[in-house]
């Protein structure tokens, strides 16, 4: 059966004009509402308003105006239904096929700053969001549409199809409604919610945007959803895996906390060497591969510039999973591209927007939702910060706060040597905090590092001496940590009798 | 303005009658449909049918028989707008005040065993949602109730304020509609895409469970959503908060790796070891204990047995953050309960259902959903995929069951040196699977515990050699793994040259 009469009621009237002359083309008859009728008038159509098909009124302020028999009828009733067809003729309720609303901007509304909450109630859409369902139930028989995307293809099959839609893409319209319609309302609860602080919920509702490759096992399907593509473009490469996007969004986080040109290597979830430069990254690349140069077999390398065909060289013989960076210079891509199983990840300016979304992890029987901690905290007036008999030297204020940049990335119990530029050593996700520490010092040794003049970072406090005695034994002279045990005076004691300077941050930046 | 006109249109019959009656008792004409005024009608009230109060026949099975101006106009009319008071008197558009629907029962429909795609969309509510929403749009003069627990506070109110409800409760009521209707059109969202498998969305509406102590850290506000209650019952102790939360997940997850009375410890989500006993509590305590005990200062203890008071004894003098048994003696508890700040976790019999839920997790604008992987796989037919010229002894296939069920839960990359039943040193979260082994023998040389005969469990492939090497060095005469390293030969030629004997699961259990 053709579609014989459609019903436009927009906000968002895109392409609207020419969809409807399409539509007129066709024969359908066309039904309309207030502006949406006014703009198609204006374009040279023919047009019945609403209120004249159902012979009622619009009346306060248009928020009944659809709400009638007359429309649900038209779209309720089953086609093939002789009881549904006898009452439709008995009572004039033609059927209406196709519908296209989209719903006052409930979103945008309450995303404008200073927004009242009358206003926002205001643009809570009644009339639409019935309509769309109603079509949505019957999609049987209607098509709905709530996108103008969706213009294109219906025209298209209108015309392949002697003026019909398939049932496919009406199925496809109709599940595209619930996903809006539920959307919708969680916003709007959402926001009375936060306006009133009772009775939360956490809703989500997002498109899938891939497959991914697997997850942490291969015998683990996940799918990833959301708009990870605004933040993150993969350029080259195989699918992404679960533990990809986890390394993805870690680096990216360590690449933000640094301004000078900065690498990093990561390896399962945690940075296993960082690095900065003054100009070159390939000299920063030097500084944080020399951390650990067996570990970064199979990682994730980040830098925070454009991706130089000098470093790509040095990198191109070393077996890389992933290469994340804001650009990659054409000859460095090239190079890269080579390498049919590394995978090249530009990173898109708004991906300091992306990281402080809040966090959600699965919990037995649901999920948390925690407020992220995308950046180190704690650095500002750092020189007020000093514990110790000793003040720190410059240099090692500086070491102290990119020891501290670096901690708070690494998996907790974390304890990181450092320079003012660059990782030394790095003990990472130890069930105890001294084991951290000598798992540090000893990589170090490991890895030819002196740590003579040094700056330790514990991610949280030392809970004893012990650590931190670990620690300057191992040449570190001063320590940057959260502080807050009940032993802090004997943790200072200990650090003066080593002559180390020691600030305390007053922040933890435990990482799980 | 007293409340003077209610509808009622419920599925849901649960104590209707009674709050009816109440309504009628305050003076309120009562508006309903179908099967509800029929209900209400042999209850001895009277009841005005939506149909003789519209002047439209209920029709198309009832698909539209509140969808009309008269009941939405009733809703929508603001009350202190002239403009509107004069169109509904010159209408006839009386206001309807209080609205009571719960919408057909779609998530039960589709829970049913061999439920039809036209049986589903058939229960899609369309005129429910519609009053639902006209209602809490205006709830700054309109009362909507979706749930029967909501009549005995609406009732009481009613009495108390000459027959208002009061604006609080409005507001209230208004956001759990919204709540009701998002999470609604959601579960129709995913049906739909379901059965046609495109268009893909995650959909997510949990209720609040509890809002955490704190998060990864104190300035991470954290909320848990969800039926985590269904699970876990807190007995006594302090607010949990995320890390806690985390260490219950992946606590259980152990506990339900064995058969046998059973203790693990954690810290930082991570084991710091396992013990098994034949009965008493106490020795695989023992075992577990020794395997570590630095770390489990603060830590996490689980128990797959009722708590009982020897165990409680031994364990109340150190130091813990949280316990967690299926049950705990009526002593033990007494005795545990005295220490404040000890939390006391006990683990409902469903938890295993909740452990194979979905993962979710936090990916750069969005989420990733990947299947659960409570268990250790592989080692059924352990016998059959040795790999060395030396099959494995009785008690070293045991072993590495036993290494296997606890690598499984240790933080990548893991390696677990273990008996039968205990672990011996745990080697977590490295980012080189050398480092893990060689932390692994380290820690076990600290605890002063031999490897000698032992069996080496490593989570992932050897990629090389010298991790397998470094393990047959300290002790370990057997090794369990996946295997599928390109060097897989050389692996097993070292195994050999060593006398190990070695099986590949062909399973990996990377965690992240």
């Amino acid at each position: 059966m053709p579609i014989a009469r459609a019903l436009l009621s927009v906000s968002d009237k895109t392409g609207l004009l020419d969809f409807a002359k399409g539509l007129a083309a066709l024969g359908v008859e066309l039904l309309s509402t207030g502006g949406t009728s006014k703009h198609l008038k204006d374009g040279g159509l023919t047009v019945t308003d609403v209120s004249d098909h159902t012979g009622f009124p619009e009346m306060f302020d248009g928020r009944v105006k659809t709400l009638h028999p007359k429309v649900h009828g038209g779209l309720l009733q089953r086609r093939d239904n002789d009881e549904d067809k006898k009452n439709a003729q008995k009572h004039n309720i033609p059927c209406i096929d196709l519908v296209v609303v989209n719903l006052y901007p409930f979103e945008q509304t309450i995303a404008k700053k200073d927004v009242t909450l009358e206003e926002a109630i205001e643009n809570i859409d009644i009339g639409g969001p019935s309509m769309l369902r109603s079509a949505a139930k019957n999609h049987r028989w209607v098509t709905v549409i709530t996108d103008p995307a969706d213009y294109a293809v219906v025209l298209e099959e209108m015309k392949e199809h002697a003026g019909d839609t398939t049932l496919a893409t009406r199925e496809r319209l109709a599940c595209k409604v619930f996903q809006r319609t539920g959307a919708y309302d969680s916003a709007i609860a959402a926001y009375l919610n936060k306006e009133q602080t009772t009775q939360k919920t956490f809703n989500l509702s997002l498109p899938l945007y891939a497959e991914l490759r697997y997850g942490d096992n291969p015998h683990q399907k996940t799918s990833l959803y959301g708009n990870f593509g605004d933040y993150f473009v993969k350029l080259h490469g195989k699918d992404l895996s679960y533990t990809n996007v986890l390394d993805i969004h870690a680096a990216a986080e360590i690449a933000l906390e640094f301004r000078r040109p900065t690498v990093a290597i990561l390896k399962h979830t945690n940075p296993c060497g960082v690095g900065c430069a003054d100009e070159d990254l390939r000299e920063a690349w030097q500084k944080a591969f020399e951390t650990d140069k067996q570990a970064p077999f199979g990682g994730v390398i980040v830098v925070n510039r454009s991706m130089t065909i000098g470093l790509a060289r040095i990198i191109s013989e070393i077996f890389t999973d992933v290469i994340i960076a804001p650009d990659f210079d054409a000859d460095a891509r090239a190079l890269l591209q080579k390498k049919k199983n590394l995978r090249l990840i530009q990173m898109l300016p708004g991906v300091a927007e992306a990281l402080s979304e809040p966090i959600i992890r699965s919990a037995p029987g649901g999920v948390m939702v925690m407020d992220s901690d995308p950046r180190a905290l704690g650095l500002d007036d750092l020189e007020s910060k000093v514990k110790t008999i000793r003040p720190p030297t410059r240099d090692e204020l500086e070491a102290m706060r990119f020891g501290w940049r670096v901690v708070k990335h690494v998996k907790s119990n974390a304890i990181v040597f450092a320079t003012h530029d660059r990782t030394l050593a790095i003990g990472a996700g130890q069930m105890s905090r001294v084991d951290s520490c000598r798992i540090a010092v000893w990589k170090a040794k490991e890895a030819g590092l002196s740590l003579k003049g040094s700056v330790v970072a514990s991610d949280a406090m030392f809970p004893f001496p012990d650590g931190l005695i670990a620690a300057a034994e191992a040449g570190a002279t001063a320590a940057i940590q959260p502080g807050g045990s009940v032993k802090d005076e004997e943790v200072i004691k200990a650090a003066n009798e080593h002559k180390l300077a020691m600030c305390f941050t007053g922040v933890r930046h435990f990482l799980h």
